[in-house]
């Protein structure tokens, strides 16, 4: 059975109070149901976790080493620079997806940059919640593609 | 019904001859027929173009306006420098979904950078063939969302 | 009889659907017609070229080497970053009038910079279809002034 | 009645020890009481927190939404990186003024930009302790004016 | 009656004088008797006003404000640093043609970028006294366009 | 008697009539008003002084050598590009405060950079008329805790 | 037999005509008889493509994928910006030479970069006709020791 | 007695895991024994301590105030941006080696430059666990000198 | 007789008061008293002038034209920034040494270039009052070397 | 009789021991009694220099003056940063040919410039030991046809 | 028998008396004494050079070849600049450790980056004499350990 | 007795040959002569030094050092990269002038900037052989003004 870990960073636990008019006002506790919902139907396992620590963040992905299959991940704003995220990603070696809820490629030039994407599987950016079960769904995809291989 | 185009750019019509250490063995006519059964699934219609020629493509986006709902665009290496690209999905404002096929994010420093991103709804790249089958999802959603609204 | 050729670059077939919030609602073809008008004023034969076509744009611009006396030229984006298309105005060595609809140094960043104007007379820029009179006008007593001495 | 929270970043517990040449004497509780007693002067009340973890910084503004009228934050060297600490005042919308003990315009060249300013009212720098109640004074003003609007 | 101000900058008293491999042997009383010749044939008044001290080319601006309809200003080398002189036109908002008698974007590098521009409604460089002409017929028709709405 | 002198850049004689959304309706005279009265409340003399001129600014700051404590100073847009005025404030060696009205981090990107704060005591910006009260009351502070040293 | 492609890219079908100080006045088509006749005599076959379209330049090097072993390249203005050409040939693993009339490493700064280099052989510029003869001789000889090994 | 502390960064505790072919095998409690054992020969304390948390490596730091005589470091990927931990080593004045197991100065262009060296005596690296062992006798060297000086 | 013009610009009629540890004690009364005397004894005239504005700097420049033979040019800070008096000096093509009291190679990073230097015949900078004295060797030689030419 | 000067610079003594895999496995030696050969079948003279000293080669070539019709060079490394060798070759005015044996356009980026190419005929480089036979062939070609003129 | 060689680069010879604030007044002679006291008693050969030139510590490195085991290497000031001694290193192949007295990344901004470390096993920098013995001590046991392996 | 010693760099052996456009006609025997007589005019010594290795440059200043009063210093183009050569004249503390026979700020962008200039007394460039001479003066001027100290 596939276990898929969600991580998201900093002021995540914000959402729907965060900048409505950017991200819309659905919740963090929302995002995580519908995609129990998908794992489940899709006969995987998926636990949640969020921090506003970066360090935090980083044990997590540690525990995660030999127990999760693959990672769901938005650093929020420690995308821009968090090169021990990076580090961590690069350290278990478990297949990441990146997401964002908004299209950072058309916002403030220091977003345009993502110093954790480049040792991810791919991102996905701009669809707002629907970006989190697009990333679990091609997650899912390339781990049985892996998997059957 | 709703309408999507698929557009793409240099080089994509020889997928599964090029580099394929980078973008794996599936050719473009096989996405398109992927992407045209996913359309029929969720009964919309579907249309696909390629060219090698940045006006070709730009004469394709101004032709598709007040014809088509949604745009699918992996506008090939023309994403890091096409301004003219940029303007045409301004100049039409059909909602459009960047895909790439490869991980742009860790490829050459050049390819970090996107011009065309900024006037679409999202990206999405890293996931080979599936880039686009997420991205097609993405859309309809997408335009149903904002249709039943 | 001075003869002049008015060339437009890509998605400015689209004025009057494209960003008319920064543009306005003048279409081409009036844009054309008051050239046309001024033109014969003035005693001039004036004819016009448009293409998304950076290659096209080109070929035009070659072809009327030894048949026309003065350019009128808005490559659109290409101003941005087309050498090519600033090669084409050196090879031919045609005076030429770089015009911009809108204050292209008010807008993004990486429109404050022409690649082509380096090669023309000078530039017009920011005063909506009178920049292409302007240009006209600034055209015509150019090469007057230049046909009497 | 006002409620203030002042948030001091990582490194600013150790003042007074640490190198005294820029920054005084002066210890972190010495400036918290004299903002205490410049609060309960003003009939408004005010709370103090420091922590050298960004993640704890970012949890306590959270924890400030709904409860809290204002903010004093001197985010140390984060100021000048931590853009999530940025998006966590942008996330709860509560008036923010940024205080500096030192004049960071006239330091390495690395603390002459700050990432959180952008979303502060403004900026205080250079005058030591008197940074704070300089700041608590502007807060303070900033809030009876809204208040009373 | 429209009323009309002509600014110029730094040095352009010399003109005649001055690099007339650039810039011609035309003096600025030429072009100033050309403009008002101008004005007075479209029933607008006209006044000139020329200064080598950015304060004073700051002071006849703010004095222009309500009694003056539009402005030819020719910031000199002052184009390419002074915001100041850019905030004393957003200062009054009246309507600004920026005018440049040689192709500033085909001489030295420094020369390429306009600081002054952005709050302009355009540019008019490199027709050389034409340019004022062009950019005072340019202002009026901006300024009756705006004048019937 | 501290005596304190009080000077403004280029376009601030336009307070009130410049860009009200981003500076408020407020004059320089009333500022002035405010800053006499809180100086003769702390008895302090207070003297002020406005020109767009850099060069009548540098002279006054020359001239309050051995005449003036302390200095209120708000550069206008000379903030960003004028060392000269950098260097008067070397020249007299009188402790200066930076004053801005608005959040200068917070606007466009050539307004985040002073190369006057280098050589001050401190900046203050964002607080509108009250960046100058509390310049003020920093200045006093700041002398007499000197003084009294 | 060994089969080469010459490909030329935008305005080089100007030679003679186009700023014959810098490129001397011998034409394409010349060049062009030159470099048959060094094929015939080399025993090889040479076909010749010139386009001022980026994209007919890549559709006609994909038409060249197995029916070519070798192309000899000159780019023209888009050695400088064509990420697609770069892609194009990397699409079909040709063996490629690039190839300069001008020594570009003296002209003006934007030709010193070539992106196309960077998939080629090598690189010959600044011997007028001679670069290509040059990069005949240098990919037959690179073509046969491949061959022979 | 000398007591020593030793520091490790994020992912450091992944050491033996964390991308072998850059780090080789070795565990971080292979390093700290080898320490331990080296320090007791050169009757010295030595204690250890690693955090994935910025905030926590600058916690314990500031608890090694006037505890400790000197300190090895390897910030893992802090290095590259962590201000606050710099400040922090500042803050205490406590003299400080800072090591890397791998050479940074071949690795990706970010992780050539350290933030963090400056306020160090020196860097070590590229030695893997010799690193540590080098920069420890280092050290030992370093405050024995001083001690008897 | 060779006729001699030496400018002054912000700051340099506060020698003696400014900074004197970079500047040294001398006035500028002083240097001009040496200038004269050394222009006496080489049978020249000489005249000096000295202003805070760049304004009247100009306009001094300009009065020079037809009535000075050479020009003695300390722009104070405006060396660094003011591109108009580059164009003044360049406007009345009189053959001008620049000098700095100050080796201003090895002082900030802002004072390394100068914009003014590249329309002069030279620069010497370093060595305090000489290099006034030195400037004005050079000049006059310059001139009786161009004079017997 | 045409006289030919070859000169290879740092390391080049080393072909054949240094990174075969960049280089290939030819010596100096060899492609010095092949260009030799290629002189003498052409009807000239050549002579060879290598040094690993800056000073050496600027010395041989300075001797070159007067002797020398035609300059072949391999600046090794010093291609990249010797603005002295650089001057070299401009002070003694002999026609030059730069050859690299590897394509330095697809190497490391500080392999992308070259400071000596801008004072030469032209560059080839990546040919491996051809580099230099085509250079030799493209150089006496080049001083034949200058000779017949 | 493990050879080591030990080279000093610029200016190294001058220790003792160069800028001791800086290095301290140890000798270079001395440095040399204590490596080869360090080599014996570790069972292994040890041979010093210093040169002021590049060209000749390039020719040393490559007598090398063959004969050393080992290096020890401190490029002095062509550390930041000197691609041809990174280049012999490359080219013997000879295990190399760089070696700093003191912490270059610490001082002026052009001392933080090394040219040649990305070719070295790695670099130890900032703790005076003892950056060679450390050296000396990592390159021995990395030598032991290859050995045997 | 004042002793001097005038060092010249790369090239400047070739003087009179070299680009007579930019260096005038006379040579470096020519300038060599004029010092000798001039240092024996004002009873000083005097020794010349030219070569074009910069190891050679520096071992002549190491030599120097306690022999030598003063340094006129031409480095040729080392002055735009040599920090061996900067560190040389660090290393002596022998006071220095730097001289240039052209004006160096107004050539090739790379010429602007002098890595020496900033360890020198000051620099003087553009007046061809009298820089030496004046260069001389100059620091005889500074040796007598110290010495009598």
């Amino acid at each position: 059975m596939i276990r898929i870990l969600v991580v998201n960073g900093p002021n995540l636990n914000m959402l729907g109070v965060r900048e409505p008019g950017v991200y819309g006002t659905v919740t963090l506790e929302g995002i995580e149901a519908m995609l129990h919902e998908q794992a489940v139907a899709a006969g995987a396992e998926l636990e949640c976790f969020q921090s506003n620590h970066e360090g935090a963040l980083i044990d997590r992905i540690h525990a995660a080493f030999g127990g999760v299959d693959g990672l769901i991940l938005n650093p929020g704003a420690l995308t821009h620079y968090s090169y021990a995220l990076r580090d961590a990603i690069s350290s278990v070696s478990i297949p990441t997806v990146e997401v964002h809820l908004s299209n950072i490629h058309k916002r403030e030039a220091f977003r345009h940059v993502s110093v954790t994407a480049a040792v991810a599987i791919g991102q996905i950016a701009g669809f707002g919640a629907a970006s989190y079960t697009l990333g679990l769904q091609a997650l899912l995809d390339h781990l049985k593609a892996n998997q059957s291989a």
